[in-house]
């Protein structure tokens, strides 16, 4: 593990402006910082004790166990999440690419003691944003709140999704039961996918390569058309097939 | 299927203040409107175009792929919300008593189309409330907006655990693995649990008499000493034991 280095703080409520401009302009660039005004975020960092810290490859940005006390927004670089059995095995790792909020749900929740490790897997930057200044920002624009409303919303209804795709034995039968979910919610055959391809992929508990592969084969077959995030189901009789009892 | 009475809407601005008031009253049972005071939901429920449906025992409440556009709150008795395979399956049900908010996530996420069909399981009363209403809520009272994030983060943590939990085969792996889960965050043996007898019934995807089985088993084995919600770690090592690799 490497010793992580804590470039600037606000550990006064005056601070450098020069310092807060630059993490103004980069957090504006993250969801749902991107729906503030940059003089209501600059305003809101000269009141609060922030932090932002930069990390080396393969270091620790958050163990489990810790408490969530403030928001981790990382801004820089690449992270990954992972949980360990009782013996130390990991599984179900998940990746977050820079400029994303990490696990924000645990911020607000009862629990707050993170379930999960967070380990940096390339160099990185890392803001800590005290949950009273993120309340303040939910008053001061009511878009923020809608939007970190949203993405803690995205992030449950993702999360029920893989738990549905969970009971299911193989990505074939995953992918089958995916497509056809969504052309029933939303009433049509053609589709634009509401994940990336590398969401998807963790969504089904699968890798990347072994997604692309099953939506190959089943274009191949002629069971759908496919282009990028675009599908249309073909042969819906064909695709329910796939899906058991 | 039972036809609804729809009992009162607000249907006008200007709306009788004696319904209102029975209204407040209840709605204030329920998290997260406990945190308002009665003046402030009565001026927003008299700006608003709510409305407030009873039910019978089996009646259908929500339909999987209804738009989830106004929040759900169960006023009276009680529902059941369940997940259908591709070929009429039922699975993965979760009860609901009243009071409460049904699905609250929805109301936010981007794909907002309810993944649920939600039922009546006895005679039971519907409020639904429109977004606006409830940002309004968020915006004039602020412990609202904290005690609905922490309603959805709670909501999103459990279903996190019961993921976690579902790689695991039997139910005795489950309480051990949940115990030592929960005992390694509190950094304590002795612990109180954070839900009821039911809900971790429905974390760990088992019947609530399978549980309190397995409760006794481990408690007979002087493994855990158990009342009601407070759980002791008497033998680590044996808990340990009962989780796989």
């Amino acid at each position: 593990m490497v010793r992580p280095d804590e470039l600037h703080s606000n550990s006064s409520p005056v601070s450098s402006t020069g310092r807060r401009n630059s993490l103004v302009t980069r957090l504006r660039l993250c969801r749902p910082f991107d729906t503030a005004e940059a003089h209501e975020l600059d305003v809101v960092l000269s009141r609060h004790r922030w932090s932002l810290t930069s990390y080396h490859r393969n270091a620790i940005i958050a163990f489990r166990g810790d408490r969530y006390e403030r928001l981790l927004v990382l801004l820089r670089g690449a992270a990954r999440s992972e949980m360990n059995s009782y013996h130390g095995k990991r599984y179900a790792p998940a990746e977050h690419a820079a400029p994303c909020l990490l696990a924000p749900a645990f911020l607000f929740a009862t629990e707050n003691s993170l379930p999960v490790s967070i380990i940096s897997t390339s160099d990185s930057q890392l803001l800590r944003l005290p949950r009273a200044a993120v309340l303040e920002l939910c008053h001061i624009r009511p878009e923020f709140l809608e939007s970190l409303m949203s993405d803690i919303s995205d992030r449950l209804a993702a999360l029920a999704e893989k738990l549905r795709l969970s009971r299911l034995a193989t990505i074939r039968e995953r992918v089958a039961d995916y497509l056809l979910h969504l052309s029933e919610l939303r009433g049509t055959r053609t589709m634009e996918l509401p994940h990336t391809r590398q969401e998807l992929a963790e969504i089904m508990g699968v890798t990347r390569p072994a997604l692309s592969r099953v939506f190959g084969e089943l274009a191949d077959k002629g069971v759908i058309v496919y282009d990028r995030g675009d599908v249309q189901i073909i042969d819906l009789d064909s695709l329910l097939e796939l899906v058991p009892e």
